[in-house]
């Protein structure tokens, strides 16, 4: 019988329940061929569904065929899910075999518990579910991963098969086809291809080295970052990676953040940490003089390296790591510039976003959380003020209730990648609690001390994560000003090779980031591989573009050009890369 | 009796004799104005001599005038210093009330122990010394200090008196006027007024915080350099500021330069620290794929900020510090590349070093020390490899022996500053010990794997020092492309603000750091202050600018130029600081 509630549901709703169904379809698969299965916990999740076991053997991706057609047996077979309620007697009774099911009876405070029974494979589970099977119209198997019990790396690790289901076989393939397309854009696959970064096991996880191409592209956007702050009113300045633990106590990291600090190390008998943020050191340096409020807003800003601890098992590639380099700075000014200021901060944060080729963003206002510093007249103020400074943006955004930072209200952009995909972008954060606790002042016209509005803000949020985002958003093949490599040239014959170097040269002279492939390799080797390196430009030069100061053009996508002269090609790349150009012409 | 070994001293071995017997004389004023002293040592030093005393009070600038006023009447009244001998018995019952006298007495391994006299005051010394008083020519006492007995922390802390002594008045006022010049331009005075950088007690001493003009000037540098480093073939890369301890111990640095080190700090288990060189990530970068001869050389460069530990009693300012940005590049060749590679290295270094003004240099050339890595023919092979570079480069050169890193034969280049002080410059130094360690390696044309030649080097040491060796070079008043402040609008009146605003934009545009000074005070005040800023040019517009588009120039020296057409000044400025042009002229 369809309750109530099931009939409510809108079409998000009804496709979480088929896939939760479908994972109940798994477990019943699963356990027709290991009949000695201990059965986990099986969701509905984004996309799709998974189930955890305790299996007498690790399953291979060979296993997922075998187990895919034991559900589409079951499926045709169009077996119906029943529901009903038991006592916790009767449940313990009918999982007397499950452990980890009878770990969870004992958790439900209710005395009445739901079962849900199709076929032979009864779960503890309220539902609700499809009425029968065959409802689960397209579902796949599409991984296997290890998954503490309970997410606890104490207790068993459990196998874990993950499983996509959608309404129809088309959307199943739209999906499928969009994760394929995700693993070829994987920034991890992407940055060994192409030679970006690596990370060592044997210096340690989540810390990132940057090759030489990855180190380019750094530049590039490094170097664009400062000269936009520059000319936006920021002073850039430098501060230690390292600072002492009493610094961090006095500004509460050490009592909030604590988690994410790494231990401290001993010097002359004093202990230090190394800097979860850079906060501290710019408060330093703006209280090395004495503020008037005509010297205000001062900005301050530093690319500054940061560490914070993750678990090992949640780092993923440049996306989640242990130190990154935030693009970070802090504004300092007086409550009635604070609109204005906002204001500045998202014209700068959009304007990088869409030089960088990010054209969709989703904007969150965060709110007072439970517990919080300053008064709540200071952040009902805080709050007006960003969100006038959003409307002023003309920035449509949605109000994230209670989300806010302990110690003031935020704003934070997510940007989308071509892929759809969100990503952390900028952020905006109002902070009443350092001002407070460092004493961080200004002298007004009236005379009196006064606290500062301290705003903290990043606008690609960290090196690290930015060029992730930037990777999978292009799949690799960056936009000409941003390409480690922008155009190589390549001789027809080793006689071409002094041609080959004078372009070279001109080239370097405006700027360009060109190489020579000399090697002694035929012409189509040497294009696959800058194919392959995704180079926006290969000049192949021989005997007629020799004569006729030539060059000719063969773009990364594999399109031939005609041969154009030489001057002409130089003008085209020169204003490519000034202009930061995001398609790929000519 | 003057001694044979007097007879043949030099005059700088003379010199050094007065400025004992000085040490003698204050130590003598010392004992009439405090009767109960105890003294320590009195050595002659560079310059001068000092003399440590156990005192009922503290010293103060003021006793200074009182002492160096007795010392005169003692060298007035030509008292002679006389030469004994007594054995330790007969000493230590002279000495009895001097306990640090007492504890010297105990460690001289000889029966016989030296004494000298002169007046009251009797001294366990050796000597030589003059034979009376009179032949101290000229002397001042310049300072005071706190120094533990025989420089352990442990011990009692005397008080220190500095004099410096010379042949002739004429000599010694040229001293103090040097002393004077050398104070004026102390990077650490210098730094605080032009607002360049601070040191925080609260974030640790050697820690260096850098302001915002600090951090631009240190940003042309880096560009520069990063711009020079580029063109020569060297890769930029980035390497984290953590890796796990085991990583240092393979290295040998856990137990060659512990000392140096930071203690641990852990992560899940693991010890990490914080790094002290960036060599390691550039060989775990080098080692992310099998290299081949035809690679090479490879040329790692970073702006590598690194962490080693001093004892705060040997903090100075930004010449000694604790947390340092090394320009460092690490280069990975064949041995049959080194020497030009090393050639290499010394032209840019040399280019560097003198476009940044300095024209002085000495060049050290360090051979094999007692205990070293690798064998004595790959000592010899390097160490003439060098030699080598340094001849083709024209270098006059010394060798240091027996003072090479225990890893590899190095050069050092120290060079000197506007007051003849040296600073220690490039160094560059053959690795035989890493590619070892860590099988850093190559295969040859042979198809055999090879272990590479691995250079270490830096330009310019770190940012923090040489930027007080140029502080101290130009006492501030950098060349106009370094300096952070480059142009200062002077408006006359509020009505000519809008053309001081029209040339500040098209200064910016041409790249110039400029400001408007449009604060409400006199024309005079404003040029006073951006001359103690030291900012090169200063460009006053008045009526008479304004009407004919011109600025009337004023330079940081204070001689004022004619009027000139406003184009020509922006041509001239522009064309200053592209071309890196030390003098200030139009």
């Amino acid at each position: 019988m369809v309750s109530d509630k099931q009939q409510r549901a809108t079409e998000g709703e009804k496709l979480e329940i088929v896939r939760h169904s479908a994972a109940h379809v798994l477990a019943e698969a699963v356990q027709s061929i290991f009949p000695d299965v201990k059965f986990g916990i099986g969701p509905a999740i984004e996309n799709g569904f998974y189930y955890d076991f305790e299996l007498p053997r690790s399953l291979t991706p060979d296993d997922l065929p075998l187990i895919e057609a034991k559900m589409r047996e079951i499926i045709a077979s169009n077996v119906p899910f029943i529901g009903q309620e038991a006592t916790k007697g009767e449940a313990r009774a009918l999982f007397a075999a499950q452990p980890y099911k009878l770990e969870l009876i004992d958790e439900i405070p209710d005395e009445k518990v739901g079962l849900y029974r199709q076929g032979s494979f009864l779960d503890l589970c309220r539902g609700p579910h499809v009425s029968s099977a065959g409802e689960i119209k397209a579902f796949k198997l599409v991984s296997i991963a290890g998954a503490y019990w309970r997410g606890d790396e104490h207790r068993p690790m459990l196998q874990r098969v993950y499983g996509v289901a959608f309404d129809t076989e088309e959307a199943l393939a739209e999906y499928l086809r969009k994760l394929d397309e995700a693993a070829k854009r994987d920034h991890r696959k992407l940055g060994r291809e192409l030679d970006l970064f690596s990370i060592h096991e044997e210096a340690g996880p989540g810390l990132v080295h940057w090759h030489p191409k990855g180190a380019g592209i750094r530049r590039v956007i490094e170097d664009f970052w400062k000269d936009e702050h520059i000319k936006r009113g920021y002073d850039l300045i430098y501060t230690p990676h390292i600072a002492k633990l009493d610094l961090w106590k006095t500004s509460g990291h050490w009592e909030f953040y604590r988690d994410y600090l790494y231990s401290p190390m001993e010097v002359e008998g004093q202990e230090y940490i190394i800097k979860p943020m850079n906060c501290l050191g710019h408060i330093l340096i703006y209280k090395t003089s004495q503020r008037s409020y005509r010297e205000l807003p001062l900005r301050y800003a530093e690319l500054g390296t940061v560490y914070r601890y993750e678990r090992s098992g949640v780092l993923h590639g440049l996306s989640r790591v242990r130190g990154f380099t935030q693009d970070d700075a802090h504004i300092f000014c007086r409550f009635d510039q604070l609109e204005d200021e906002v204001v500045g901060v998202l014209d700068l944060a959009l304007f990088m976003v869409d030089t960088f080729g990010f054209t969709n963003y989703q904007v969150l206002l965060s709110t007072r959380p439970e517990s919080y510093a300053g008064t709540i007249q200071a952040w009902d103020e805080a709050t007006e003020t960003l969100s006038r400074a959003l409307v002023r943006q003309k920035l449509a955004y949605n109000i994230d209730p209670g989300e806010g930072v302990f110690y003031g209200p935020k704003i934070d952009i997510k940007f989308e990648d071509a892929q759809g995909r969100g990503w952390q972008g900028p952020t905006i954060q109002v902070d009443f609690n350092l001002p407070q606790r460092f004493d961080v002042a200004y002298i007004g016209e009236d005379g009196q001390e006064h606290l500062v509005a301290m705003v903290h803000r990043t606008v690609l949020g960290s090196m690290e994560r930015f060029l992730a985002s930037l990777i999978e958003h292009y799949g690799g093949a960056f936009p000409v000003w941003l390409a480690p490599v922008q155009a190589m040239v390549i001789p027809v014959a080793d006689r071409h090779l002094d041609y080959a170097r004078k372009l070279e040269d001109e080239l370097k002279g405006e700027g360009v980031r060109v190489v020579v492939d000399a090697r002694s390799e035929t012409v189509n080797l040497k294009i696959r591989q800058a194919q392959l390196d995704k180079i926006p430009y290969m000049l192949v030069v021989g005997d007629r573009e020799v004569a006729e100061s030539t060059v000719s053009v063969r773009l990364r996508s594999g399109e031939q050009l005609a041969s154009l002269p030489f001057d002409g090609f130089k003008e085209s790349i020169r204003e490519a890369i000034v202009n930061r150009v995001k398609e790929l012409r000519l």
